[in-house]
């Protein structure tokens, strides 16, 4: 009997919108491919450890899953934030892990994730390359925050952005419909610990019917109390509603976080990120009390990574196809490579995958370009939104029951 | 020369999705009624009051106009929260406003908002009466809060909750997403001071793909901090992810908000109404002391209130329909009334317009029934979805430009 060959995929990280999408891309170019069975690691490597894991066939037994599964935020396998050791440190950890893939006649393994995950397939793919074992390893970007190296972006970006591009304009409206003779500070918080290039996606409200925030902070740039608040005393001068983006990353000159200096807890993630929250909030009390005038602030939390009913076609169709590329690059002989966007052409938009060593990519941080902000530091210039802008465009129409999106929901019971 | 017939709208009080869907039911009813202007006040009674009042032809030219009004959120034309004095503290105020309405040959006089935009169609009709003035005063409701009195339900609160309904669909996935072998307790914070309507749209996340929030907390029911905890302790040794609906206005026997228990300000409006803030915020904070596991806090803020790309067809349709039926009403000779809405029937699902006295409306407040929540106080029954579900069915797709939804924008140059 020929031996079989089976896919394992996992989802790793904080969720987006789209992480799904990517997930149907693997199974339907798995079983495109001729592989047998396609596994789903529940709650990624942290699950496998565990023998957590599905055949997805009892899962997606119809076209129609697939379209629902791309329409489905959060991870459907579940995800993890599980830091594997160096090899050296913990040997058992892998032994126990390949053990696992051989039992499943496992020949590809895939990883949708961040930077974080990316250090899981090259630490797999060292391991295996090291053991002399016959698995590929093969990455899939995900992240909302858009931060991955060399790939033009990230799967998860342009929906993320699509929803705070549309929030914002209905916040900038809410607002403007509300101040008469009076000032009215908003301040948005989005996501983005060292990269903003979330928050600059508010300037994609920016548009011939809404005039977009007034400033927008992104974390790459010291932020200086003083100088916001000058700021803020002088477009108080010339309007009414006054609307600031402010990411949940910005920093003071001393390295402190703006959200530290409210009363917000120390809470620190497996891999020592602390939790920023309340960045909004503090400035809002902050401007409140300088400068008498009312303020509220506007956490989009959760929400942005999670709107799939706001989600991105370009970013769905990419999410999809990044999964597949992963499939071939591995049934082509690929290992210990991440999956990349390459941008073909700005106008019109297109854009093809490529494919990276992992050992290039992992733990390294991209951020927005310097020259991508205004001299002040207080907004995007025409490149970043010129960037930004193909990957909010389009959508897939939730399928709609009982008036809210439907998603395709994990069978436990049809586990293996 | 025959005397004009000129119609006058404004919009008052909080956003919604659909006000201006009804503006644009005023309009278009207008002209196929023969009324010769329909002059809209910019920001309501207190913009009119300025003499800030804009021709609605100089705004609206095509269907297509209509279309883009009927998807905008937040007041076209400016809102206000402006409370006038009674008739006998400061008659010279009045006299301003009609002597502005009759320079402007105003027939009739509609005002889009809630209740306490309903004392301003009330306090006006009453001195038309006292001072043998012709001109009609007809009231349209509209508030997310759903707390008008005699209204089967009103305009707003249909699209709001569908964006509550979805996003807190969305917020459990992600949470279910992330949670492996350790609690995580999510605390949404939806709009409501006294009224539960929209924290009990919570409830419509449960479904076939979803499980929906744990507990629901509405402002009804006295919030006990020791039963509340208990509750929590109980769900963590069941599941992982807890995910748990509370009312902005959630109150402790003693008379507090919870809110005010953690470190948000004392704002109070013009109608003397407390801002209320940070009750999720400080639930997680005393949970994550108390039973020492991750929590999160979601504040769907303003978001819900004008997230018109999420707005309900039936809604958006009432909407229009009750402005259109203010037009009518006025020209039928009523005055001093406002429109409701009547549920003709539950399924299929039914409504039509009614008519009442404004005198039996105005300061009055609909609470959701005790008999509509469970014993505990936890949770909305049954009864309370199945008046809910209809009123968020279908959808206006937005109209999408570069990827955004787009809106239809004040043209300020064009005024008068």
């Amino acid at each position: 009997m020929a031996k079989k060959r089976n896919i394992i995929v996992g989802q790793s990280g904080g969720p987006t919108a789209v992480i799904n999408a990517s997930l149907a891309g693997v199974y339907k170019n798995a079983l495109e491919r001729g592989f047998d069975k396609v596994y789903g690691m529940l709650h990624g490597i942290q699950g496998l450890l565990d023998e957590q894991y599905v055949d997805l066939s009892t899962q997606i037994h119809y076209e129609l899953d697939i379209e629902l599964l791309k329409r489905t935020p959060s991870a459907f396998l579940g995800s993890c934030r599980y830091k594997l050791p160096e090899i050296h440190e913990n040997k058992a950890l892998y032994e126990k892990i390949f053990d696992i893939l051989n039992r499943l006649d496992i020949e590809v393994f895939i990883y949708i994730g961040g930077n974080d995950s990316m250090d899981t397939i090259k630490k797999l793919s060292d391991y295996a390359i090291l053991t002399g074992q016959m698995q590929k390893f093969l990455g899939v970007p995900k992240t909302i925050d858009n931060d991955l190296a060399l790939t033009d972006h990230t799967p998860g970006f342009g929906s993320a952005a699509k929803y705070i591009g549309a929030s914002t304009k209905e916040v900038i409206r809410d607002a403007n419909g509300l101040v008469y003779k009076k000032n009215m500070i908003t301040l948005i918080e989005v996501m983005g610990r060292n990269a903003g290039w979330l928050t600059g996606a508010t300037a994609l409200a920016k548009s011939e019917d809404c005039e977009g925030p007034d400033l927008i902070y992104l974390p790459e740039v010291t932020f200086d109390m003083d100088r916001f608040l000058a700021k803020i005393k002088d477009l108080m001068n010339k309007k009414e509603s006054i609307v600031v983006a402010v990411s949940e990353g910005i920093k003071l000159a001393d390295g402190r976080y703006v959200c530290e200096l409210g009363s917000v807890g120390d809470y620190v993630d497996a891999f020592g990120h602390k939790q920023l929250q309340g960045t909004a909030t503090y400035l809002a009390n902050y401007l409140a009390s300088e400068v008498n005038c009312k303020t509220r602030a506007v956490e989009l939390s959760t929400l942005q990574r999670s709107a799939s009913h706001m989600a991105s076609r370009v970013d769905i169709d990419e999410a999809f196809m990044v999964g597949g590329a992963a499939v071939k690059a591995a049934d082509e002989g690929d290992t210990g490579k991440m999956v990349v966007i390459d941008r073909v052409a700005d106008d019109p938009y297109m854009s093809a995958t490529g494919i990276y060593d992992v050992h290039r990519i992992a733990n390294e941080e991209k951020l927005v370009p310097r020259s991508w902000m205004n001299r002040e530091g207080t907004y995007v210039t025409k490149y970043f939104v010129d960037y930004v802008k193909p990957l909010i465009q389009g959508d897939y129409q939730p399928i709609m029951v009982n008036g809210l999106p439907r998603h395709l929901v994990l069978n436990k019971k049809a586990k293996r």
